[in-house]
């Protein structure tokens, strides 16, 4: 995926609006226009950088007269003390826009880094670590992003393009006495062509049922480690195997070395510390 | 802070326009218009609760005929099992809320949680938690609204209401030959009169001279227990005293200890995990 | 797919801002308030119907005080004198909406008549009518919704919901010296686990290639029916065949009879006429 | 008219959003960065040019870094094989583009064809082909546009630059007990002075009773060739006359010949089929 | 011209974004949320309301719990002490809407009540007081609305639904060598036939070229009272005649006088001063 | 305050979509494309400059290939004749944005020279002139810059950046039986820390009770001289004092006089006439 002009734009529009909608009531009583100086980007821990065209998005924004040089690229590894970017121009330009540049250097590169540790525990098994759609209201796409910055895989971006029959639709059919195998059947009968049928089963038993019903992709639901090598064993060859629920970082490749293609995470997004980094700072 | 109802329609419908927009491929082709379900919110994890009335506009918007009756208020106390909100209707609709409805309210009550852990931390003492601007980009006022749910104050909203001089503006001003003094005497001079002026200070002797220059407010950056004890000695009756930086759940009780009147805690929105809250769902 | 309040909303809202959004200068200078009027919406030509909930709602939020009563749902068969639905109320409403209320009826019950006239022309043959890409620009889900009206198919909705190399991506690749083969590799390597993967093709051998690669869908570009029924008889079984280009009305059957599952017409939605559909108005 | 860049901008975004907003699958997967590529947009069939424009906004909105050339302008003639126009530059961001710039161009050089065949039919008498408020919802201006650029003339733009007293507006005045004549003296007195008043007519007495009453303007609905030329005989000198109402290539020119000012035809419009346009595509 | 839903819901939120987009800091400090309260909308001066209805939205768009009465109309003359409205419901919610809802209403009756002493001031003479394109912007529907409320007419409400060849017109055409008689010459031929003709003049001579060019309208630019009847007598019968400049309240009924048929003043709404209207609140 | 390039870039873009969003009819009939010409931008009356930098973009907007030339800033003195701007380019492009840039010009200059009238009649005095939040809706901040310019200084952005107890609150209290001093203690112990507490009162009593119960700030409603300088001296070192209501232009030194510490006059904002300012045209 990469991060279209207009995405860029707006999101950063809708947060400096936020930050600085009203202007700064600091900078504008005591820092005097003309005054020089120039920041760098700093990690102060270990991680994944991401978002670096977004931090350089919000400095323009707030004045276009300001020099940003990206010296580390999305997904480039950051330890302490490394430096992504420098910028420079006028003094109070740089505080105004620090913040809210920063706000979304640290959640990418938060989201980044977390998406590398599963990924590295992982580390030489044919799995694909993939994101879930529990990411933060109104920054689906950016989230997504920085999880495939983070060497992850992205799952659906919305409801729109994959099909997945979870536990409540099939509980809803139910309701209407219609079986698994039927829910497949309908969704190959009216779905559009282009999209694969994923089925949530949190048993062998239905499983087997939404294999032998077509489904091309099972996602097992909080299933233990032996339920899932079990899976894999039925299916190997007629369908993709996701694993989901639960997955934390300890049991994540005890649950690749059953033979799953795909691991979804919803931490990877919903809840991933920010990743500090911080402006140092100077006059020139 | 109240939530006006421009702010939820907003943040609800871009959202939905994130998950829903381009329809629901699944829910669209296997279940049938004219069944009716009922779901429970249910919190699967100890908590607080925010954003109830978010969730419930999401529902509402995807369809109006949808009933939600809201059990609990934001600022509740959840427990395993805790039933925040019951929602009855056609299958379909809930099914197509049921993501963005819960993102939000996963969010905004794990925000809530994490405060009301600091909060319970220095349970007694004259202190209060406040929040930073470290927000999600888009989210702020929604961020900052769950801080008070789970018991902490706002500290400012954005640049504009309120005055804080950081330790770049004095970098900046320092590189004009000014000196911290003078920075707030600008400030008092040239700033709205309705704003307060903090100042930020990493050590005893800077927050000497802040006092002196009449500073309001003195925020203590990173610094050790013992000089934030020290700061309050010195300054107490002349000014509020916030300490910054570092704030654990394991420390701040002790920073509470030493007698400052706020403590600020970035991690409070840059940081909390999501509160693990679902939907259990039947057809009725 | 289920037109969302939303979406008819921003639809309703732009055409009104274009037609009324400054007034309706002769209504207003003779119409007097408080005449109530009738209308029927009524079909002078055979067609299927389509955006009947898109004209109501242009009625309503012009005012909301009008009263609309539908008498037919979408995809209704219509024949001249067919009534689709009644609105009744102040007469100045009714005149300021006809306007922008019939645009929207006839656009999209003109391609929900064209996409029949297809649906019927392959009527018992197991075989889709599938829309494009090519749709008025920014309406292309209102117009994908009247495809389904008339009883089509939608192919993708936009690029992010299906993998098709077309003939512009090969030619691509060819620059680098990638084969159509290595392109369905990396498609099957790079892109989301829940999309298929079509292959635009010309030729039979082409067709022969892209089945070998493992493509999932074949798009045969502009071939003769006789290359057609070939194509399907190597394939069937191993791929969904979609025939593709100059499809008319004429020729749409026979295509069909080749045995393609899939037959996409740009047609339905860039050439569509409108479907003459009237305001018969009466005072009350 | 000209367009606005900002109308430019707002169709382009909203059309790039449709098509490109969640990225492009296909070409994300496949083509590699920094491969470059030249592309032709070439006719494919004969017909008037017009939306370059809005075309080389979509490739440069996609990427800032595509050079467009402009080898033809809006109006021109196209045979089968002319080159509108050449881009060149990354080829992945050409085919992301590719769609939604041919989008714009077909449907309004569909348009604009369309105008030039009614233009060309009336050749050489005294006569303007003008378009309706038969538009595409949200393409207004455009359309409007593209009827100029085929040598048509616009009517009015919206409900507020032109007084036109309808059938439903007479209906809706007669149940009042009031007359046409007393329709038009409202109109005089009420409407603002910049407007002229046109009236719609379907008889000779009705066309005679309009030009009593002052009308600047009648509109003759549908009626008979012969009709046509008594009300010009009647009215020549007195007010322009409009023939409106089942217009044809066939029979536009005998309209023309009865002497009226004005044509108008909702189907360039409502009704004109996409004109084929298509890029061709090379490595470079 | 009547005020659109839509038009009315944006000029609100936007107004209310400004004012209370981040909460009301005092009132959700201090007043408890269930305290009922009544508010009247109050004249505290002589003037003529306009913008009721928007007023009403203020407070809903806040509350919609909120029972607001209309006691009087747009157009109704306001004495001190004239009570427009009454507002009932939680005192929260009326203190939070107040100011913006009276800003709204104070500007727009500030404007109806300045046009309203023109108005008066031609009184019994057949002229029509008409605004100009002076308006606030962002502001000028509801201005031109105000205008109405006031008894006055609207001249254009933009730059597409009227010509007026202005002075800088005519030098822009002067520098190609083009007269007056030749600019109205191709207004004629290019622009829609639904619109006139006007052309500012500032001489009886420039007026003579005028009128014998075929011009429908005169503005008479900063013209002496004499020249103004002079003109008049010229043209009656074959022009309407609208003075300008410099049109005060003194001067306006000797203007009236020369037989003119239109006065345009941008006074009207560039600067009209605001209405003193007040909310009278208590506790119910 | 410093005007943001996304701030002024809206108010641009609406007021133009307001004046030119359907284009110039009457330029683009006469005058030719390739025709250049020059405008100066000249003040007509005495007074003081704002908002040259939203008249620049105005022009920019319309046409990227103008060129404007900004001969004096913001809060420049003008005289009659002052030159404040050159713009220079297509004829055309001028004449489409003339009048929306002057409109932001005049009504921002017309704040500006209000102000500064205000702020010369207390010329020598240690009192701020300050604004209210009585602005024209849609334009708050672009007033409050106004104001500025004008010498004047900013209250209250919002009803979020300052805590402001006025009448209608305490008079909401008083009905759940709470004083004055229990609301500035509600104030003090719930709002943000960043705010002071400012206090309206209407007599010499409340001032006391407000100044005990620890305000911050005193705002006096319409007091007489004489009860000013009372409070003035009871205050002085214990809370700023701000003088309010009916403040015109012959009493305000008097006020001024007294010793306060602001003076807020409403009038800024809701009643300044426009500066009259204008484009001088010729062709180049």
């Amino acid at each position: 995926m990469k991060l279209s002009p207009r995405l860029i734009e707006e999101a950063v529009d809708r947060a400096l609006a936020e930050d600085l909608g009203l202007g700064d009531a600091t900078t504008e009583a005591i820092v005097p226009p003309g005054l020089r100086a120039r920041g760098s980007i700093v990690a102060r821990k270990k991680g994944v950088l991401a978002g670096i065209e977004v931090m350089a998005a919000a400095f323009l924004r707030v004045d276009p007269g300001l020099q940003v040089e990206l010296l580390l690229a999305d997904g480039a590894k950051l330890e302490p003390g490394s430096v992504a970017a420098r910028v420079e121009g006028e003094a109070a330009s740089i505080l105004k826009a620090e913040r809210t540049a920063l706000n979304f250097l640290q959640r990418l590169s938060g989201i980044a880094t977390l998406t590398s540790c599963y990924v590295e525990a992982v580390a030489g098994l044919p799995v694909r670590i993939v994101d879930t759609r529990k990411t933060t209201p109104g920054l689906r796409l950016l989230e997504k992003y920085a999880v495939v910055a983070g060497g992850g895989h992205n799952h659906r971006i919305n409801l729109a393009d994959g099909i997945l029959i979870k536990d409540n639709h099939l509980a809803a059919l139910a309701g209407e006495g219609l079986t698994l195998t039927e829910a497949v059947a309908r969704a190959m009968q009216n779905a559009p062509h282009t999209l694969n049928v994923e089925v949530e089963v949190d048993s062998t038993e239905q499983a087997e049922e939404a294999l032998a019903a077509g489904a091309h992709i099972l996602l097992l639901d909080n299933m233990s480690v032996e339920d899932m090598r079990r899976v894999v064993d039925i299916a190997r060859g007629r369908a993709l195997i996701e694993a989901s629920g639960g997955v934390t970082l300890e049991r994540v490749r005890a649950i690749a070395e059953t033979g799953v293609d795909l691991i979804s995470v919803g931490a990877l997004t919903h809840s991933a510390p920010a990743l500090d980094i911080a402006l140092d700072f100077e006059t020139v």
